[in-house]
């Protein structure tokens, strides 16, 4: 590809400072897996009693690389927004400006991602990496609009792959941003009307499922609407079938992606490389994830699937990354709903780890019996 | 049956306090739920896009008959605790001492439901309605003993009638203590060693299922015992076939089941009758409210299953009942843990309804292109 502006000047076009974070990403400390696994078998309960609640302890402490890990006490979720080129084929019965609309109710706090943030002690973030519209400057709204919105994917690229690095790095930044800021538990969120087309597009190229297979009816599409936008997805991934055989993540990302998906690509790499768990919510999140676990592997470790969407491209991407979604709550939303709600659970596995009794500790003799 | 005490000279052997709460449980209220309904469909939002959140909206605003409906923000767990005769069967491997031990663990604040309860902002009762062994006067524990545990149900019934009214009466005291001290939700708890023997036993009695059906593993049991166990609940439910057959829900409660589920199904008919929302937390939650159920059927109206816990009485239970689990994090604790991670789901579907904006308030156009 010959789209790496100056801003990308090393080989592959990645630049210094996600050539950084992959480079920072690796697997989950053994020392602290194995003390928190140990630690688990001490607890005043049977042993597995606890279920997933086990399962994410042990992944916050391998993450963390002690045990007990940190509660992960202060969480935040950035909304990252982008329009899409390929809603003119008519694959939402939404028009594009709803996207402008829904920013502007987010950052006055009258969207459910906001009901839910406060609900679960999380802050909000709304990143526009690339929405169409105009949007003022708003307190609570960070301006990183990378381009207006994807061009249509049926006939071209949906961006070029420049700024596709562009959206991943605006990405790692904000996680970056947050951590500093003193969130230990990060959450994605989207907006974008019609960006669970290219979801499925990305879903349909990482995993090798059929398109009717992983397209699903977004907001609430009708029959008619819903078979239009298996035969776009499908036109997508036919038009760019040269790129996707080749299998450079970043280039099939440009070529039916979306900025947002881009962004939380790099969001997710970034609370990797920073070691912090990160909340995925639906079918975006998904799809974006297999984008970055294509460029980091070892990435997935950080990740936490927070809700299975209705979507049937977020069960496939799951499947394919090896999530189990902590809750099924049949939310079709996005925006980071599914996320946030999974907060307290995850909260809720360190805090087991840390402050619970040990059957020595609680004098309780039961456990000789059954070891 | 012969065994009404002086305290239960009614008609059927029913106290005041039992008529008074069975003739004060009603169905949900229709017009809030109907305005519950619209509402949905006015939020910033595609239609049903919250998923279960906005059926748990549409059930609170009918309980409280009111929409939107209070935030039930105060939760309290009543973890009921009982030793059962069963135990000497062989049923489980721990010894029967750690029901006293873990209510003292609990009572200390270092199980699995305190430090759930503290991650969700619960308060914490732990009820003594029928341990077997001693326990001393401590803060936090309430002293309702019923008896000392129940009798073994394959010799003969778990309890008299009385005992299983007493316990039902104790229950919904609780419940109304915990609503008078300010709590607007509730959930079930409960500790005994060998309760998911009588759990099953119930399950068996109330769905007609086969034992060996809805029996599970409990704490972790060897196939072994787990053949022994589902022995035991057929030769209990064969002992007590005339009680099963006659179809008494009280009867058969005395029968085969135990001291915290007479209490648990109180518990949950006060909720009711309060018309406070109430989670149900596992296999024992699911077998007392089997009971309840069948002494009032609108109560189900009031109940939320907390979670799917791993037992397949559970699921059977819940099936009955016609509820839908929230969670489903193949917990098998008890105690009230799986009820107390569905709290905040609970108090986010409270809080959509009355915090998100409306398309008209939010000035989002889109919802004209979707009607």
């Amino acid at each position: 590809m010959s789209d790496a502006t100056p801003s990308a000047t090393t080989a592959g076009g990645f630049s210094p400072l996600l050539r950084q974070t992959l480079a920072g990403i690796a697997g989950p400390d053994p020392t602290a897996v194995a003390e928190a696994r140990a630690r688990q078998d001490q607890l005043t309960k049977p042993r597995g009693a606890l279920g997933v609640l086990e399962d994410l302890s042990v992944q916050l402490a391998g993450l963390a690389g002690q045990c007990p890990p940190p509660l992960p006490q202060s969480a935040a979720v950035a909304v990252f927004a982008g329009d899409h080129g390929v809603h003119a084929q008519g694959v939402s019965p939404w028009p594009q400006e709803v996207t402008t609309q829904m920013v502007a109710n987010i950052v006055a706090g009258g969207a459910a991602v906001n009901v839910l943030a406060t609900q679960v002690g999380a802050q909000v973030l709304v990143v526009d990496v690339g929405v169409a519209g105009e949007l003022p400057e708003l307190p609570g709204l960070a301006r990183r609009r990378v381009r207006a919105g994807t061009a249509d994917f049926t006939t071209g690229p949906a961006m070029t792959r420049a700024e596709a690095l562009a959206a991943i790095e605006t990405g790692i930044a904000v996680a970056r941003e947050l951590a500093a800021a003193g969130h230990t538990l990060l959450a994605t969120g989207d907006m974008g009307i019609a960006n669970t087309t290219p979801s499925a597009a990305l879903v349909a190229a990482f995993t090798g499922a059929d398109p009717a297979d992983v397209t699903g009816r977004g907001t609430g599409i009708d029959d008619a609407t819903w078979t239009l936008k298996v035969d776009v997805v499908r036109r997508g991934l036919s038009r760019h079938a040269d790129a996707i055989r080749d299998g450079d993540p970043v280039d099939v990302l440009a070529a039916v992606g979306g900025l947002e998906h881009a962004a939380i690509a790099g969001f997710v790499l970034g609370a990797a490389a920073l070691r912090l768990p990160v909340l995925l919510d639906g079918v975006i999140a998904g799809s974006a994830a297999l984008v970055a676990a294509a460029l980091a592997p070892e990435a997935v470790g950080a990740w936490i699937a927070g809700h299975r969407s209705v979507e049937p491209g977020a069960a496939a991407a799951l499947r394919t990354l090896g999530l189990r979604p902590v809750l099924e709550l049949e939310l079709r939303l996005g925006e980071g709903t599914g996320a946030l709600l999974a907060v307290p659970v995850v909260q809720a596995a360190a805090r087991v780890l840390r402050d619970m009794a040990t059957f020595d500790s609680a004098g309780v003799v039961g456990k000789d019996a059954v070891d």
